[in-house]
């Protein structure tokens, strides 16, 4: 490995590595998201995948498959499958949340409307769907339909318990496996299904995958309010005006005094929110170490992750796997 | 057959004789719709799915299945399947729509909020995948995977090609069949799939399915300017008002003058409507027979529908299903 490689970050050594499969994978993805009726729909689509996104999701897939001796070319269709399944919940979210950027651009709804959002999300989501049946495989087919009910109802979840005091640690862990754990772990799953790799196997493949993304949303969300450190655009505090009950605000709510229990109905429950407000739910937290508790939590879903990688094949695409787990971490180490 | 039979209309005989299978659906329908995380999901189902809809589409299903002698299980599974299916478009085109009402009550949308249609319809999307792929038949998954995509696809189609007096016969037909024709077909060709059916026979349920939804459609947006004879409650002029290019208008705008091309500019494509307008829409199209010519449309497919249906063993559910395409429609004979 050349000082170069030793540079690059864990994702870029996948994509270098992957990179033939990935040139397959994004062909794929503009040949099937095509529409020859409604042109509408490869504008939309084009809009977010073209938009630079890590391709993390595909590149999961296409690991895990190869990690496992893979030599066929299904790998490829579930790679696409599984980043549409991933553009169209973007789509979706961005209708649910009203967003108006996404990865530093505007999002779909804004540059068209709700309606080609919501429509265009069915549509990927009809695509994947076919692209997975080609596979021929009804073990993948259970996996990703069990992975979309999962993500539907994280979502759901989520809409009813943001902003209610009473969403506990067991609630935050279904939504996040929803909103991400649940996709990267089907993801390396199908990846070592469609391989034949042995039970084994396919289990820790799929362990990773839900520990990655446990750490990556649970990092995602301390940063919001810790984002010092942070490598990443989004602005700190944005949760909090959202009234969103994340990790380090739950861990709060469990251990506040009267006087705080207060504070969080006002800014989360009733969404009155003042100047300083920010500042002394950071306070708040910083005395009872939510955000260090919340870290820790973060780095043992990392630590979870590497350690099922211990149940798989010595491979050098194993290593890049393990440092991708440290390096989703390394944003809050 | 008693008089009582004789006078009920064709989708209540064929609710009547599969009974016992509906009644099964139904269970099904209420024991996928749940979901232990997130009360709102049932909610928001419910108020969709038990709001007394005639259940077409599972009926078709069933009632393919049986006709081919089927006697196992999984027609239960794929009629629960079409309807979920279903569902989940309304609670989508509710919100692409912006409908206050459907069925003579309040959308979801109204009742709970766009985001919930939006994402109670990806779970039951979500959940009718599941449901197809415990059938174990990838044929099945094939059939109603592309039909998926062609109402997805429909349904960008219509929006892009609304209040664009470009919009021509072809590019109805495909919105129309996206819109309806596309999963009455699918439900009718996964009963015969499933049974095992010769494949003329099978082909012969696809045919009956999509003129069936094709002449279903043609009706419903005939009626929209020739309500005079309608038992449904739907308002007459929604779609003129909402500047909708439907059959009635497209064969109109293509017979028209240049003064009412000026006519249909001005009130389709501007949406500058005024007092006296819609009865001037009338005027023209009686004026060139458009409405005639769309009802002439509508029994041309219902005659498709029916001759299809000769294809197919001789049964008392091939009558019954004659005469739904007949009945279909008797709104505008």
């Amino acid at each position: 490995m050349g000082l170069d490689d030793i540079a690059r970050k864990p994702h870029e050594r996948l994509t270098a590595h992957l990179a033939g499969d990935m040139a397959r994978v994004n062909a794929l993805i503009r040949e099937r998201m095509a529409s020859e009726h409604a042109p509408r729909i490869p504008e939309v689509t084009a809009h977010l995948v073209e938009a630079g996104g890590k391709r993390l999701r595909p590149m999961l897939t296409l690991a895990a498959a190869r990690l496992c001796g893979y030599e066929g070319e299904d790998h490829i269709r579930l790679a696409a499958t599984v980043e549409f399944i991933h553009t169209a919940t973007l789509l979706h979210d961005d209708v649910v949340d009203a967003s108006a950027q996404r990865r530093g651009r505007p999002t779909a709804n804004l540059l068209w409307d709700n309606k080609s959002s919501v429509l265009v999300g069915d549509y990927l989501f009809s695509r994947s769907f076919q692209l997975m049946v080609e596979t021929g495989s009804l073990r993948v087919l259970d996996i990703l339909s069990r992975a979309s009910a999962t993500i539907a109802e994280g979502e759901v979840l989520q809409l009813t318990a943001s902003q209610d005091l009473r969403t506990d640690e067991a609630v935050y862990l279904k939504v996040i496996r929803g909103k991400t754990a649940a996709l990267f772990s089907a993801a390396t799953e199908v990846g070592g299904v469609i391989a034949g790799a042995p039970e084994a196997q396919i289990r820790a493949l799929a362990t990773y995958g839900d520990a990655l993304g446990m750490a990556f949303q649970i990092v995602d969300d301390l940063l919001d309010y810790d984002g010092s450190s942070s490598v990443i655009g989004k602005d700190v505090g944005d949760d909090f005006r959202d009234r969103k009950l994340t990790l380090p605000v739950i861990k709060a709510v469990a251990l506040a005094s009267a006087e705080e229990m207060a504070f969080w109905r006002r800014v989360i429950e009733k969404g009155d929110q003042r100047d300083g407000d920010f500042g002394r739910a950071l306070a708040i937290m910083d005395r009872h170490g939510t955000l260090e508790a919340t870290r820790q939590d973060a780095l043992g879903w990392a630590a979870k992750a590497k350690a099922a990688l211990a149940r798989l094949p010595s491979h050098e695409l194993g290593e890049m796997l393990a440092d991708l787990a440290g390096y989703v971490v390394a944003r809050v180490s």
